[in-house]
């Protein structure tokens, strides 16, 4: 956020929306959209068509920080189950901040309960992505079903970014790892 | 929903609150919660002290409805790992709902992102009775951790409910009971 004086009026609009929709729900207003973002609405609309569209790409421009964020640091070398215990380190390293909402893309899709919205549509994308990922190393680990491992584990990693986000738990006690332990080995998986 | 007529005014709002909130989310306006109900503004402000009130007791109005939802038919002769699992299984009937749209007091605080809300505090009480409940199974069952075990079971319930009612899972295969499973197994539950 140090650089907004110099980013563009669509960068500091993107990045207030990511954050204020983070933080307050995707129902925060165009006027403190605009006025975060330090943009008059009259801007905003020539740069937009929508809120709408301007809160999706918001999402998507976040895609390569999400992924960067649970990427193992050293692929190459970790194990499938290495690289998929780290993305559960990830997730109990990052509940533990105090503005931590549980995973955006969940949330957003939680709240906008409309498979249609156009940020919807990014966010059941990068869900896909991340059940892809785990499916991938389920698979090349030698999981018996790769298939129904990797949605058991998005299933523990979304109820995990739920529960922490919504402070009804907290995961410091490594309760995601363990629970993913208990379904690789049950899966199989080296 | 056929005895609206009959219902009082409060309980036509806070059905409505219910209903919308859940359909739409909580940021659902006065005006059209006061419009579902068929009640003036005067007069819910006479009911209530603000919406958020009128939320809080909308949920909680709905706590019997939920438990029942959950409860096995016939606790006594069913077994603890039963009780459990039934738990489960009426998730995933549930969420073959095309109005489903996951667990409503997850979504509540999701959606608020704010523990102190009155809602938050009638939804987090609801989730801690589920764990509580799991924990007494857990328990009865002979798991070596009731606690973790627990902890893992709404952790699955959560991530099952959020996933199916973002529409971005089906639980009509058995995933959640399935998952369940592999962990009511590695805690030694009978």
């Amino acid at each position: 956020m140090a650089t907004t004086e110099k980013a563009s009026p669509r960068d500091r609009l993107l990045d207030a929306a990511a954050r204020l929709s983070y933080q307050d729900g995707v129902s925060v207003g165009i006027e403190a959209l605009c006025r975060a973002a330090g943009v008059s609405k009259r801007s905003m609309y020539q740069l937009f068509d929508s809120k709408d569209a301007m809160l999706a790409a918001s999402l998507e421009r976040r895609i390569p920080w999400y992924d960067a964020l649970l990427a193992h640091p050293d692929p190459e070398t970790a194990t499938p189950r290495q690289r998929i215990l780290h993305v559960f380190e990830r997730l109990e390293q990052a509940s533990q901040d105090a503005d931590y909402h549980g995973c955006p893309y969940l949330a957003v899709l939680v709240e906008l309960k409309d498979p249609e919205h156009p940020a919807s549509v990014i966010a059941r994308e990068v869900k896909a992505g991340l059940a892809a990922r785990f499916r991938a190393d389920a698979e090349a680990g030698g999981a018996r079903d790769p298939e129904l491992l990797a949605r058991q584990l998005v299933l523990v990693f979304d109820g995990a970014s739920a529960r922490a986000g919504a402070k009804v738990e907290h995961l410091g006690d490594g309760l995601a790892t363990t629970t993913v332990t208990v379904l690789l080995d049950a899966a199989g998986m080296d």
